[in-house]
């Protein structure tokens, strides 16, 4: 067995990332010469041989990769850049993070500024089904994966969270429950997320409830508390029977609902079930805590650097989709109904 | 009156940020020829003159600042990082970002990185109180600024939220509510967080409480939730009669201890106030709302922007510690004690 870069990083007492700047002729520059010499000797000692096809190509590279989020504030995207950063850095890359405040012309910003920059791809989590930003972006060869949301024309790998089975697994354990009146909050349609957990719900309540039971949808035009709130209301506002479960498009929605409830008198769960979608931090101490489904944030984005870094080093034949398995985490929000 | 960029910019339709990179014939180089012709041409027709002063030194430049922060997946750090950027990238600036997951060695790595991605200043949130790092980067010359954590040592700009001021301010609020009997939950000492807001707290306890009333804090070898809890559990498993009131040295400290309260059967705050710090996203919505002391930490990152770029630009005369107001927001988790 030939020795990994990890143990001649160890032996050399420096991080991975390092080890491998300094065995990197293209990189080297960037380490100090002392602490090229001490990787040097251990890589000798260790008789190690760096992985000739992945270096060969390794010139005329910045070793940096440009990271797009659409609202760092937003808790979702930390894990996810963290997790991309984690694998990037272990491979000896940098990231450049923007922040585009969900606003289409600083998504393009970013773009044009990380180009300018010679990143050697992108991860981009901000894209819209329709993003033309990205199209342009992708039209000029550089390497760049989606995550967490889908271009639904660029044909670009993307890693997401499974949308649908997760909306399924909220659904079934809602029926399973005994509810048959069950609403959905909706993600803004431009968001392939949105319209993804939309349709699986449309589909699934549909075949388990009947087709009459799939119009209690309400679509909110921001992934937040303030639009939850609004949608909820209009959904309570509606003429005939409320509905006795509510799947919101993510966590942030269900905590408007759950502000409404509480500002119309309405118990969680005796009057309605509510279940999240995310899993974001502390929605485990909220009262009632959360049902959710949980989605592995850090994976799609280590995941989504790996596919980059297999790109960036030649081999362009990624898959276009990667979709990770989700959990429902089953909370205090969600109980048989009312009957 | 001379126009401003911010007048070229909206005349040539793009960002500032590009703007001002197409106007510096140091960074001309990253915006298209013809957004560098239409910026030119809004100059020109607005008789735009840049700020020569600022200018003049704007030669060997990266327009790169890096982030240092130690957990992006902390919900402080982004709304920090988020102000910085905002500022930055007004100005011309790209983000490098470096998490170093509370760890001395990647710090040390963070700063070897940066420092040869050549960027033109740090700003740094992962600062110890004796930070060897910190300061053998400092002492390199490169500009620097501390956000929400000092150094003791390093003779660095620091930008922090009122640590002193927030922590009276919740001692206050619970004396004035009848409490004696008040014990805090610190931040590790290594921190200037945990140690400025311990100390703040010894103080006006023993001069509202008297000198016998300082005992009751236990130090927390984190800022975690599970930290929090051991030393709630410790603090409660004390000799002699339990405090009435809780100062915790942030948010996620106070969310340990509501866990311990309720494992134990004890109501929040019918039997023990709580006070967090930081006003973290969604603590208002914790069963009961978490009373807390808000940090504006998007001013604290946007004001560390500034004093850097006034650094980079030459102006090295920067204040040594700027301190930003903080405000107690009382919610439910604090009450008179029971009598």
């Amino acid at each position: 067995m030939t020795a990994t870069l990890k143990q001649v990083a160890e032996r050399a007492g420096v991080h991975p990332g390092t080890a491998s700047r300094a065995l990197n002729p293209a990189t080297q520059a960037l380490v100090s010469e002392q602490t090229v010499r001490r990787v040097q000797a251990a890589a000798k000692a260790l008789a190690y041989r760096p992985n000739s096809m992945a270096r060969g190509l390794k010139t005329n590279r910045t070793t940096m990769v440009g990271i797009v989020v659409p609202d760092l504030s937003n808790p979702l995207f930390p894990p996810i850049v963290r997790g991309a950063e984690e694998v990037l850095s272990r491979s000896g890359y940098t990231c450049l993070i923007a922040d585009t405040d969900n606003d289409a012309e600083r998504e393009r910003e970013s773009f044009e500024t990380l180009r300018a920059r010679q990143v050697d791809g992108l991860i981009i989590a901000s894209a819209l089904r329709d993003d033309a930003a990205v199209r342009e972006a992708a039209a000029q060869g550089l390497p760049m994966v989606l995550i967490n949301r889908r271009d639904d024309q660029a044909r670009l790998p993307a890693v997401t969270g499974d949308d649908r089975d997760g909306i399924e697994q909220a659904v079934r354990h809602l029926v399973g429950l005994g509810h048959r009146r069950i609403a959905h909050l909706a993600g803004p349609s431009s968001l392939s997320t949105g319209a993804d957990r939309a349709r699986a719900f449309r589909h699934l309540v549909a075949e388990l409830c009947g087709p009459d039971a799939t119009d209690m949808v309400e679509e909110c035009r921001a992934y937040a508390v303030d639009e939850g709130a609004r949608a909820a209301r209009a959904l309570l506002d509606r003429a005939g029977p409320p509905p006795t479960a509510v799947v919101a498009g993510n966590d942030q929605i269900a905590i408007g609902v759950l502000d409404v409830l509480r500002e119309r008198g309405l118990r969680c769960p005796q009057d309605m079930s509510v279940v999240g979608y995310n899993d974001m931090p502390f929605v485990d101490k909220l009262s009632p805590p959360l049902t959710t489904v949980r989605v592995p944030h850090a994976q799609i984005g280590a995941e989504a650097a790996r596919l980059l870094i297999r790109w960036v080093g030649g081999d362009s034949s990624a898959p276009t989709t990667t979709t990770l398995p989700v959990d429902l985490v089953v909370r205090g929000s969600t109980a048989a109904p009312a009957s």
